[in-house]
């Protein structure tokens, strides 16, 4: 485990408040880590709405399999999530202990057990003890109370050096709600669904469908457009939850898309995600620069996107970043080997706003010494600009440093 | 620039016999590297047939390009090979090097320009003094002989700890006929067509269309299944010549893809393509572990090969091999993103010949210390079973170290 913070974190963890109708605990209850807390259980007052995104894995957690079987019922009562343990590739034995955990939530909440949605994170291939629940459950729904958003980011965090918090109040018609988020990630981390574990409340009464096409459209330049390591996780998941504890001062209830109040909370809405998987790549393992990818000129947005990946993934642009060199020869080489429309002669290339090639050579103007001081910022923006379309998109990632291979290198034993 | 030699290299540079028609020399340029070769002039018998495969970067290099327009022709005179700066996006000023190193080398050789083939290594995006070939070229030209096979393949190298040559001696119908290849590549190697530079000769008399149809074939199975970094080359270039000197002993000539001499003549070839690209991964940047990454019970084999290429590239596989950890759960989470047919239930894993994981579960037998042992090895066989159908592949990979980081955070600077 990394003991260092990233250097990339923000200065705090922002302040939070409560989202009416959410109610908050965590225990630690033994599965892997010693000494901190693993367990988060989040309670819902009736009627509230969920919707969810999770990983395009082929193998995904026996968590992802039971979200993904309740989701479109729409409710929600309960949320279990648990760090330590990804429950993902443990066969009948992991199925057997997502029912079981649900069904120690729902006994002690008093919810139905198809209300209850579930969140693993952790090691992969190894049985997941459910019965550990079964002795702090008791005390979470006794205990769970609003606002405790730090120490549920904390629950959830598996190598991540820092909690991951976020929110926002935006006003539907009048009157205000409040969105709050937290998320964990830092490893495993790419499109698509990008990701790690995400959970997003809010007081706003919004039903199921619409609040499942906020998220859809939400996620696709924000956990979607953010890569570590190019590795998708098994068990990406990203939940939102809706109580429409605002209907009770007058807040009418947001049931259709084309409801006119929908752009003010999308706009916050997607504030959140964006500045949740922002810090995901500001905690990428081992990570020392924040990389922001900007690709123009592309033939259109997905192939935009597409490049923006290709370098956003490479191993030798990002070793480049981390040694301080804005080696654009490589550049070249992620956007040529994206497979998309592109112009050798036409690429130009900046770092931190330098331009470092120009039409398909060395910048006439290039300044060794103006390059190699942009590069010791801890934010670097890589702009590419191909001159042949319209197209253009944004990616995040970070640097790939000696400690990443070390944090991998004996994550598990 | 590494210094010590791979731990996975082969214990000694292989007995290469010369081949009749082919004469090779080697100098110090200046390009870039001090105080070693960096040019290696490759002359050949008039007749020489040549054929070759090129990267499927969008932005090759100038001397792919170079080469790509002459392919065609069937016909080589001469070889020009440098390391130390890869010509590649280096715009008009690339195009211009190209050019004129063909014409220092048609002069002094006495041939045709369009008969002189091009290969660079190197720094991308840096542009490349070709006049400093003028220097060399008489030199190297009345130097040249045959069968210096290890100082040709110690010039084209670049973060290469050793040199790479394979030969093998086959016979076409009743007389023999000599194989002998070199090649070099460390970081930047991936499919298609993975790679770096390999230069393959032959006195064998073969048709230049049979030669091309020969190397199309070879390559399938080996530079194509073997990847580092999962990054592709501007510059990846593999060449064959057949100088046809064995006719003068009274070999007939291949003409026809139908010669029934040719099984014979393909499967000496391929083995020196299999044996250069296995030593691709074992000078891989940083290599400590040679892993063979064996999926069977695929779709089909293009689904294997896919399969295999997702967990090869992985990082996170990479670095617990790295860390003699056989994580079989980041394998499956490599399998689970590769988009293929997969059914995380049937899937069973091993390490180096022990099952780790059956049937979607940790296989019950597993015994920690006999796997621990099996992972210190250097050599690791990584097998994935998906019963589902009859596809297999196999790809060719190594771990991912500190020193690969180390290596490429400062190579250029």
């Amino acid at each position: 485990m990394p003991t260092a913070i990233s250097p990339l974190a923000p200065a705090s963890f922002p302040e939070m408040p409560p989202i009416a109708g959410v109610r908050l605990a965590t225990a630690a209850a033994g599965i892997r880590y010693p000494g901190r807390t693993d367990v988060l259980l989040a309670l819902f007052d009736p009627g509230t709405s969920v919707a969810g995104v999770f990983t395009r894995s082929k193998c995904p957690s026996a968590a992802v399999d039971w979200c993904r079987d309740r989701i479109k019922n729409g409710r929600a009562s309960a949320l279990v999530v648990n760090s330590g343990n990804a429950n993902a590739f443990t066969g009948k034995s992991g199925r057997a202990a997502t029912t079981l955990t649900a069904r120690i939530a729902a006994e002690a909440a008093g919810c139905k057990i198809d209300e209850v949605f579930l969140a693993s994170t952790g090691v992969i291939g190894e049985p997941l003890d459910a019965t550990k629940f079964a002795d702090v459950m008791d005390r979470l729904v006794a205990e769970a109370a609003p606002a405790a958003w730090q120490p549920a980011a904390r629950a959830i965090m598996t190598t991540d050096t820092f909690p991951k918090g976020a929110a926002a109040i935006v006003r539907l018609g009048s009157r205000p709600v409040t969105i709050c988020g937290i998320a964990k990630g830092a490893g495993m981390i790419a499109p698509d669904m990008a990701t790690m574990l995400s959970f997003v409340f809010t007081d706003a009464p919004i039903a199921p469908a619409v609040l499942n096409a906020l998220l859809r459209d939400g996620v696709a330049d924000t956990f979607n457009a953010v890569t570590v390591d190019g590795d998708t996780s098994t068990s990406d998941t990203l939940l939102a939850f809706a109580t429409g504890a605002a209907a009770a001062h007058g807040v009418a209830r947001i049931a259709r898309r084309s409801d006119t109040r929908l752009p003010a909370f999308r706009k916050g809405f997607d504030a959140v995600l964006a500045n949740l998987a922002e810090q995901v790549a500001r905690d990428g393992e081992g990570a020392r620069k924040l990389v922001e990818v900007f690709v123009e000129g592309a033939a259109s947005k997905k192939s935009a996107r597409r490049i923006a990946l290709s370098i956003a993934n490479s191993p030798l642009v990002k070793t480049a970043i981390a040694g301080e060199d804005a080696n654009w020869g490589r550049v070249v080489m992620a956007v040529g080997k994206a497979g998309e429309p592109a112009d050798r002669d036409r690429l130009s290339i900046w770092f931190n706003g330098i331009r470092v090639a120009h039409k398909g050579e060395r910048d006439p103007s290039y300044d060794e010494a103006a390059v190699a001081a942009a590069m010791k910022k801890p934010e670097i923006m890589l702009k590419v600009a191909l001159g042949l379309g319209k197209g253009r998109d944004r990616v995040l990632t970070c640097d790939l440093t000696k400690e990443y291979v070390a944090i991998n290198g004996d994550y598990r034993s």
